[in-house]
């Protein structure tokens, strides 16, 4: 059944309406930097429990010098 | 992107752990008899806020007579 399929597509971050990608037992919402988890098969998208994400240089980006 | 197909897999009711399938934008936990909204993209797997479903004879089940 395709339907099923969209869950994640109609699905966005509470915080900044950005859309979440799963990785593992959380759902990530990049823009944000935070990961929700999924918690027993439970989604919880409450921005306080919420992991911060550690900040990493984007691909292609180049660290500032000096 | 296949993994984004498995979300709704890995997602149970929180009240009977059972699989929960999407409608338009609700969850529904059949076994369960409840339908979780999602409300702007956020799914709220809260027992408190689902909807109850009407009850309805299976297919193939008879209404009990007298």
């Amino acid at each position: 059944v395709t339907i099923d399929a969209d869950l994640l597509a109609i699905l966005v971050c509470p915080l900044t309406r950005t859309p979440l990608r799963r990785e593992g037992d959380e759902l990530i919402a990049d823009a944000a930097g935070l990961a929700y988890p999924i918690r027993e098969g439970v989604p919880v998208l409450v921005v306080e429990k919420a992991r911060r994400l550690p900040i990493l240089p984007r691909q292609g980006e180049v660290a500032a010098e000096g």
